[in-house]
This record gives structure tokens, sequence and C-alpha cells, in this order.
């Protein structure tokens, strides 16, 4: 399936931080608070590629990824839910020659409960470690949100807090495992790479990639290095002692490459190898390309606290069908996939190709009905909250502070 | 003696980092990196301190603080070294209600070794320290210095510690005395407040503040705050739990004045106290009001590494003397004390009143000869070099881990 099949809607969180920083352009405009396709229409992930001067990812490195690991690759990268690339390539010549990497990826804690789209990196980084069997750093930008949003600090510290929860839900080894929030641990190591990268970059700089405006405040201004550092290991030396040059592989949606195009500028200018990136596209609001998913209407998108009669409810009432008008001409045309949210669902999270593929042709053929596509889906998505609930009911405040102790990782690359 | 009776030049290190933060004014301009009187002459302190909306420190206030110490103003108050302030009263309602306070100053690490000009706030702040028996904090700002200037990181911390031994050796009393460098000190509590900052200060602001240009790289533009924050006593939990409301007094050269005044407009907005100011005048360069004193130049100023020798020699060689052109001359007009940088150090240092009341009647009358002047100069100086070169030789490595160590200060308001 190609990335495009998949319709691409900005994620809420990220849109409403946005206000003021827009960057007037003719063409989209995707960057860590804003995602705007041109005319409300859909994101053209080629062109954005090309802009951004990343790479697609293509059957060929999907398959070096499957030769190299022994396992199947995710359905994410089968999929092109992970479409895009820097370097993966790169990466891929590290572990074929048995010397390892590390993954970092994060998340702006900025509400208390996730949704779908909030678990995709995560779900995907979980299976690129446990593919590679190599550590992870997981940033939680509290400081981030407590300056984009009216947050205290310590209302930030305490979603970071319940956000590590979920993400600890998801499964990851505590023994290649590092989760850390901002406001915990800058300092030491870490602010003095703040300080380097910040050294390399001018205001100039970051309006031009990040849209800012004289009128923001200087902690947004302050804030890119703060994302940028724990693509180099020399941030984290309690994990990676004399191991300077060990590479960085950055699992996130490809709305934050603006972040990770600036720590690559700058990483040769002081000594550091450039971080890799593995990147997806946008999951896909309830309404459909024309709508967001908005922290202010819950019925946006299916939250991880959502029970199953609240998914039944969201997929029946907002769900976008593609299906027709009438069972007559759904039956004589078809469904619409292109558009068809409840299928685009699926396409993330039903594992079985061959199902999917049923689906594809019977619905898109307009022998199943919209109906039956969301009963099936309604019966995935609650089994999979379900399963998240029960694993984050088990997380307890001691494994919290365990994945988040400032502490090597004896056995994080064996 | 009136403040402009000494000559006031700009601290060469400062002068040197200016380079591109220029703003162009028809006035004189006075921020932390640049000190430009009007027309290459004398800072207008009148003017600085109505344009800085700061007040003038009268000798009534000098007079109180004789009182509730109970022991004489040190002479850089009673000779107008100190010579503005912001608040200094109700810092005084607050010791007198047996309330106390405490005092922040710092240094930016950025040479080797200090020269007399950077003695002169640790000189007054021991002072301080000891006539109100307060706890105080001396922030390096070793972070600002490498960003600032072409330095490392390492380099920087190195400075740093440096500058620290040189700071000890001015008798600070380890009971109450915490110093910390930004590089070792900066996160926790300390960046919380940074971020809280941060968030309250656009960019437009600290560029009507600073002066700062589009084309300065985001380190500068992101400084300001670590510099605010030693004025909340949040920011120290270590040393001042519980206590979020103790007022913080700065003694600092007026050219400080910026990041204080930032620090004040923000402070009510984040619901702390404002910090009190109490600011010098500058220290002249050898060559006195047209010089500048440079960290490329050592002849500029007086180093405490300098021999007796190397003293003798800069004052003979380089002091800018007001005498006159020959003795006949000299002793018909006097020395013009106004330009006379042997006088004016003098006035700085020597700290018999009576002594320098006399020399301050016979030379300006021309009965006493410039060289008689530098000879009594070279005296005091090289008496005042030899014991700090003492006092630094006996500061150990572990005097610094101790005066840096995070911890609390059990007795600092005893």
């Amino acid at each position: 399936m190609e990335p495009d099949a998949l319709s691409p809607m900005a994620d809420a969180d990220q849109k409403n931080a946005s206000e003021g920083n827009r960057i007037e352009e003719e063409e989209q405009v995707v960057n860590p608070w804003e995602v705007s396709a041109k005319g409300g229409g859909k994101i053209d992930y080629d062109k954005l590629v090309d802009k951004f001067g990343c790479q697609l990812l293509n059957p060929d490195l999907v398959g070096r990824i499957e030769r190299l690991t022994g396992r199947r690759a995710h359905s994410f990268l089968r999929r092109g839910v992970f479409f895009a690339h820097r370097d993966l390539n790169e990466i891929l010549d590290v572990f074929e020659k048995g010397e390892k990497f590390y993954l970092y990826t994060g998340r702006g804690p900025s509400s208390e409960a996730l949704h779908l789209g909030h678990l995709v990196p995560f779900m995907f980084t979980k299976y690129l470690q446990d593919a590679f069997k190599v550590p992870l750093v997981i940033q939680l930008t509290d400081d981030e949100k407590c300056m984009w949003k009216n947050l205290s600090v310590e209302e930030s510290k305490r979603l970071a807090r319940e956000n590590a929860k979920d993400i600890i839900a998801c499964g990851f080894d505590i023994e290649r495992t590092f989760i850390f929030s901002d406001f915990s641990y800058v300092g030491g190591a870490f602010y003095e790479n703040m300080v380097r990268v910040a050294k390399c970059v001018t205001f100039n700089k970051v309006v031009g990639i990040f849209g800012f405006t004289p009128e923001d405040h200087i902690g947004k201004i302050s804030f890119p290095p703060v994302q940028a550092v724990p693509s180099f290991p020399s941030s984290f030396p309690h994990l990676f002692p004399r191991k300077d040059n060990l590479r960085c592989l950055i699992p996130c949606a490809i709305d934050q490459d603006p972040y990770f195009r600036m720590t690559r500028d700058v990483a040769p200018r002081i000594g550091y190898q450039k971080p890799a990136l593995i990147e997806s596209i946008f999951f896909p609001a309830l309404q459909g390309e024309t709508g967001k998913m908005s922290a202010s209407d819950p019925n946006s998108a299916i939250y991880v606290t959502d029970s199953s009669k609240d998914i039944k409810n969201k997929v029946n009432k907002y769900a976008f069908s593609g299906g027709q008008d009438s069972i007559e001409n759904h039956r004589k045309y078809g469904a619409n996939l292109e558009v068809d949210i409840p299928f685009k669902y699926l396409s993330f999270f039903l594992e079985d190709d061959v199902e999917l593929d049923h689906i594809r042709k019977e619905y898109g053929s307009g022998r199943m009905l919209t109906g039956e596509v969301k009963k099936r889906l309604i019966e995935i998505l609650s089994e999979m909250v379900e399963r998240h609930r029960s694993a984050r009911a088990a997380v307890t405040d001691e494994m919290v502070d365990a994945f988040m102790a400032v502490r090597p990782l004896p056995h994080m690359f064996g």
C-alpha cells in the first residue's frame, strides 16, 4: 500500500499549539506545531519528502531490515505507515557490522490520556527495540508543553509521569530503556550539549525551520536544542560512556523532521554523528481527511481510556465512511477506500494481511458494507484498548521510577 | 566623592563580546556586553540611573546600613563606587525586622586571571556577607562564556573552576556561601525557574533589553533566564527550602542591570519577589577614560597574577596621569584628578580616608607629584595583589569542591 492511501490528518494537540506560528505558504505546512494540507485536502507526502530532503523507504530497505533482524517487518513498515527515512541504510550497515546503535523517540506530555495516534510511534519503536535488541531513550518534553501550553511546571511534570505509564504499557524492555522528562533530566552533559547546539543555530535559522516570530517568547526559541541533544550519545553518560560515535535512529512522525534537520545540520560542526530517522505519516481523525483530532473534541479520536462502549459509539457515529449513500449504490460502486476511516484504521491495526486484503477487495467492490467493516474495527480497537488498559493498570509507581532512574543499562546491547 | 569623579571605562572582556550586538543610539550604550560613552567620553551615571530607572544610593541609606550592621560602611559605599540601587530600602526593612535576605553575585569566567576590576564586586560582597551575616550564592556563567566567546565547554568549565579559586581567595565564609557553575548546576528546580521566566519574555523584549539581533545564535537568546533565576530562592532548594519569599540582594556593576530589569519585570508574574540591587560604577583601565581594559592587551589592567615588578612597570608606564606636562605647570595648576588614574585607583583601594583626602588636596593643588602618587599606588596594589596571591595559593581543590558542593548551609542565617 502506498503511504498516501492512508488519510493523513494533523494531530490535534500539535495543531492547537500553532497559533501565531504559521508560515504563510502556498503549499502545505508541516512543522511540529502545525500540519495543514493545501486547500484543506490531503498531505502530499511525496512533495513533503522532496521538500524536507528525506528519502522514501522503499521495499528493498524493508527487505534488508527483515534479513538483518531475522523477523518479518512490522505491518507499519510493510504498509507504508513508516514511509520515509534519513540514513537508515547507514544504521543498517552499522548493525550488519555488529556495531549496534540506539533508538530515541519521545512525546510531548500535553494530555492526560493518549489516543491511538500517540501509540503508533511507540508500538513501532517497541518492534525496533525487540528486533534489533538495542537501547532506547524516550524523552518526555514536559518543559516544551509547559512553555507552549498554558500549563504549570507541576502539571507538566504530572502529565509526563502519567504518560510514562502509558508508554511503559507498550511493553518496553526495562533492561534497554531509559525514560526521562526534561524537567527531571536537563543538566550536566545533556545541558552541555544543549549549549553546543544552541551556539550553532541563529534566530533567523529557527525562524526558517520552525516559523517562530519575534513575538514568540524566548522559551520557544530556546527549546529546539532540548529536543536535538538526545540524538547524541554523550547526552547520556550513564548509558553510553566513551561511545560518542554510537549512531542514533529516531522513529517519529514526519512533523518532527524539522528538529532533526536542524540537529543533522549542527552535528558535524560539533564533532558528532548525525542521527538517522525513520518517519511516519500522520494518524487520521475519526472525521476523516477534513476532520482534526482535537483535544477539545473527544469525539475526534479514540483514547486509550475509552470503554468498549465509547469505542463502539465513536466508530459508529463519527468514523467517516467511504461507503455510498445507498446500499444499491454501494453494491454498484463500492466504498471509496481513499477516504474511508474504518478501513484506514484497520490498515494501521489489523495485523492479518490476508484479512485486510480480503476487506479491501470486498469493501472496495461493494460486497461488504460499512457496518460490517465498522463492526470488525470496533472489535480490533476494543481488544487493543483493553489490552493497553490492563497493561497500564499493571504499571506501578515503582516501575515508573525504575524506568526513569538515571542508571546504567548493563545488558542493553546484549 | 561623587560617582563620576571616578573615570568609568568598560570592562575589556565584556567589550570584546559585543560585536554585532550594538544598538545604535545617540546616547551612551551600557549593556552586559558593551559599555560606551557618548563620543568616547565619560559615562554619565546620572543619566544612566535615570534611563534604567534605578535610584541613587544617597548618604541617608549608607547611614542606615551603618546603623543596622553596627559597623562602618565599606569605602566602596562611602566613596560612591556602589552608587545606585533598586529596593535596597526594602531589603533593609526586612533585615530590620530580623527576617534576613540572601546575596547573589556572579562572574562570567572568560579569562584565566582576574584583574582588579573583577575583584571589586567580590570585595564588596564579602563586606555585605560579613556585615549582614547572610547567605550568598555566586554564579559562574561558564555556559554564557562558552556561547559568547569561542571557548569549548571543557575550557569554560576549567576557567570557572580557576576563577572560583580567586573568588574563594576573597575570603568568603564557607558556612554561608554556595558557588556554582551553570554547567554543573543547571537542572532541577533551577531549570524549572528558567522555563517559568523564559515563558514570560518575548524575543522582541530581549532585543529591546539586550540589543540581540536575528543573526545572533539562540544560545545568546536563551541565556538571560539563566542569569535571572538565581534571584529566586526556589532555584536553590538545598539552601532555601520553603523560603520562597526570601528576598535577594544583588551586588553588581551597573552594566548587569538589564538582566535584573528583566528579572524584576517577570518576578511578580510568576509569583516571586523582585530581587533588590546595589550597583557599582565601572573600574577604569590604566590608560584612563579613553582606554579600554582589554584581554588582548595585558597592559590595560593589573591582574592578580602580576608580580610587584609587573605592577610597578604597568603603573609607571601606562597609568594615565592627570599631572601637568612640566613640574612648573604642575606646581602652578595641580593635577586634574578627574582624569588621573593613579588617584582613581587609590580611591578604590586605599582604605585610609585621611590619607586619601591628603593626597587629593596635595596632588590636586600640585604640591604632590605624579611619581609620588604612583609610588604609593604601587605599594597599595602590590600588597593587595600579594595578599590575594597567597590567599589563592592556600585554596585547595578540596576547598573548591566544598564551596561548590550542593549542600545545605546549616548556619547561614546564624
